[in-house]
């Protein structure tokens, strides 16, 4: 019988992720992951309880990351502006889901079902995400750098924004013939993200006198601060 | 052996979307379609050539009826407002996937697959649906009703609004409190789109003096003219 390795969990969830997003989650067994990780198909009782276990620790271990962003970002940002902190957090999050692309894709689709796992992960993970939005919508308006206006109806579409190349990436190739998965597409799908930011969540600028620039340019406190 | 009677397709068609809905498209067989909708095994390979066959006329279906209410209120909306006319869109097309809710629900799902088939879907319907809302909201636009932006991004978060209620259902329950399927979801769902229409969509509307009422008032075109 193979033994556990520090790379056995990874090799499991490697080949669980790749099943379940080709052959879906009720399409493939125990034993098919088994086989792919090359492990023996003990352990992944052992390591996670069944099959129902390693998905609740792969939405998880998605989710862990994907809210670490939004509260490392939140607390942490040396931006000046709440915009510049806005668009800081698009970067690490549409970034964290590239680097784990088919997990981020699997998590999402899972996440449109119904059933008390995913109900459950909502209530925590989906909850906490809404709070940091709604965080980062109230300062900026606290701010008086963003329009005051809905922060649920703001943090509802910046994380359809965040997740629709994930969770609808083909409507994003055949509609709008981006080329999604590609760097250039990362690079062009946050600047269109930052010009919502400009456009729809910031007060539009006045351009700055001089004076004013001299008298309360520096007065302005830091996000972080 | 049972014969094809007006119903019998409906029949089908209807335990396919429940079936589909709650076990998924690759878990549900052709016998356990039949078996629910009671009737032979035969009529579904006679009405749709089998199980894809009938995945494709379901989505076809629901999108025929979807378009065609972007084409019906894009050309006659009798709305003086491109403001109103938008309005209307969403009243008909929420009340459109609201009767049609299982189907509706499983169609949006469906479509955050890859396939040939969901591509093909895709760069028919879909790319119809961008070409009407974009001509929604370039009409706006041109009338300058609507602030000048990019309609692209426009199209996607109204259609993303649209359907979120239907694709993510649960993460408007858990997250959002809100009562998803009620009637009164339905009626407040429609007030949070227009005040996005207001805010994000509209030009703000300066005060008109009875006046420019009088003068200006009556020489605005209407919508459908």
């Amino acid at each position: 019988m193979k033994t556990a390795s520090p790379g056995t969990k990874a090799k499991i969830c490697e080949a669980a992720i790749s099943l379940f997003t080709s052959q879906g989650f009720r399409g493939t067994t125990i034993r098919q992951i088994a086989q792919k990780a090359d492990v023996n198909i003990a352990l992944i009782s052992y390591h996670f309880g069944g099959k129902k276990g390693l998905l609740e620790e792969l939405v998880m271990s998605f989710y862990e990351g994907y809210v670490r962003r939004l509260e490392v970002v939140y607390h942490t940002s040396t931006k000046e502006t709440a915009r510049g902190a806005l668009m800081e957090l698009t970067e690490k999050l549409l970034s964290y889901q590239k680097n784990n692309l088919e997990l981020a894709r699997f998590v999402h689709r899972e996440m449109t079902l119904d059933s008390t796992l995913i109900r459950e992960l909502m209530s925590t993970y989906l909850a906490k995400e809404k709070y940091y939005l709604n965080a980062f919508f109230e300062k900026g308006i606290k701010r008086r750098e963003f329009k005051r206006q809905s922060v649920d109806l703001l943090s509802v579409q910046y994380k359809e924004m965040i997740v629709l190349p994930f969770l609808q990436p083909l409507y994003l190739t055949e509609v709008f013939h981006l080329p999604v998965g590609e760097n250039v597409f990362y690079r062009d799908y946050q600047k269109w993200i930052n010009s919502w930011i400009e456009r729809f969540v910031c007060v539009p600028e006045k351009k700055p006198s001089i004076l004013s620039n001299v008298l309360f340019g520096s007065v302005q406190e830091k996000w972080g601060g």
